[in-house]
């Protein structure tokens, strides 16, 4: 597992052009403690029993340089968990149909990574048991795409390109909730190339037969 | 939590028309072992703890008895989670619409159900971390009711009431998608009533304004 996409944390204190402090703050080390972390998740190490010691000892850091970072054990974990997963796509913007490929895509692609990945796979159905780390990593990760989804369909419905009377919540949920129900929910489910293009333009389209009259 | 719904098992030994041996194997000894574990999950104890000879202490039952009805902890476990939940509908048979729709508000009733029991809620998390248990509960439970959605969906094509060129596990998707992301992955969603009709209509119907002609 590739850690390479995680990104800067601007948040951090002591980035940025101020000097660090003391030791030293790069990137390397921060990549350091998240691939620490998943080294042990790797190694089947309970969510339960993931420790800032242990991942201080782990990363060959002290647990000082982990709390100047991270707020706690859940904000670090969601950190590694989303440097794990490919990062958010870039949106074209050129009709309704093009954006909602493109999130629906990229929604393939993590549930393709996270099957070909049995830490990630076995850590997710942890995480959910975890109320306060999934509050954590649903705050940090899944919230925000949900908004982004939600942006793209409100766009749509403005250019008419969506039903004036739809609520853009249940059109969100038609759209990400025949993907999901395969990424997540049946890991033996079928994820081909196409399949983004496939929902989107179905769900558009409705599974009406053209010549039938409404019922 | 009401086990009043819980089927008898013709396959039992002992059942039926010849006489029962030995000790009493009637349906309250059966419903009493499956209180049994739920008493105990609502007592919050861990799926992995969950042993026979704890249920058949629970049970006031001996561990041979529980043995004679299920092949193991796996098996009955998931009994038990049946039992708690809503039995699956009856299907009008009047159309394709009125057919999803009875299906969708199955899925919605069992979210309403499993949202207000703080012990299914957490008993699914656990379950879907134990790869075995969940693969039981997966063949007994969810497999069954996905054939007869799709039975329902192949019919409906046969009769012209959905497009000829579509996939049916994918309609089968479109379908459930929208419902499942609401009872199962976001505990926050809206279930309101009618939430069946409206999906099963939208789906039916397309999202594309009707006046816009295919991208």
């Amino acid at each position: 597992m590739s850690l390479a996409d995680s990104r800067p944390r601007p948040e951090t204190p002591g980035r940025g052009d101020t000097p660090a402090r003391g030791r030293p703050r790069s990137e390397a080390v921060e990549n350091a403690i998240l691939e620490g972390v998943v080294h042990l998740l790797e190694e089947g190490v309970p969510l339960a029993e993931l420790s800032i010691e242990r991942i201080a000892r782990t990363a060959g850091v002290g647990k000082a340089t982990i709390y100047r970072r991270w707020s706690g054990k859940e904000e670090l974990f969601v950190d590694a968990m989303r440097a794990a997963e490919p990062s958010d796509p870039e949106l074209p913007g050129t009709s309704l149909r093009d954006d909602l490929v493109v999130l629906l895509e990229a929604l393939r692609r993590r549930g393709l990574v996270s099957r070909s990945s049995a830490i990630l796979h076995n850590v997710y159905a942890q995480m959910k048991s975890s109320p306060k780390i999934w509050a954590a990593y649903h705050a940090a990760v899944i919230a925000p795409r949900r908004v982004v989804g939600l942006e793209v369909l409100r766009r749509g419905q403005e250019r008419g390109e969506l039903r004036a009377d739809i609520d853009l919540e249940l059109a969100n949920d038609m759209f990400v909730g025949p993907m999901l129900v395969r990424t997540v929910m049946r890991p033996e489910g079928d994820l081909p190339e196409g399949l983004a293009e496939q929902i989107v333009d179905t769900v558009l389209e409705g599974l009406r037969p053209v010549s039938s009259t409404a019922s």
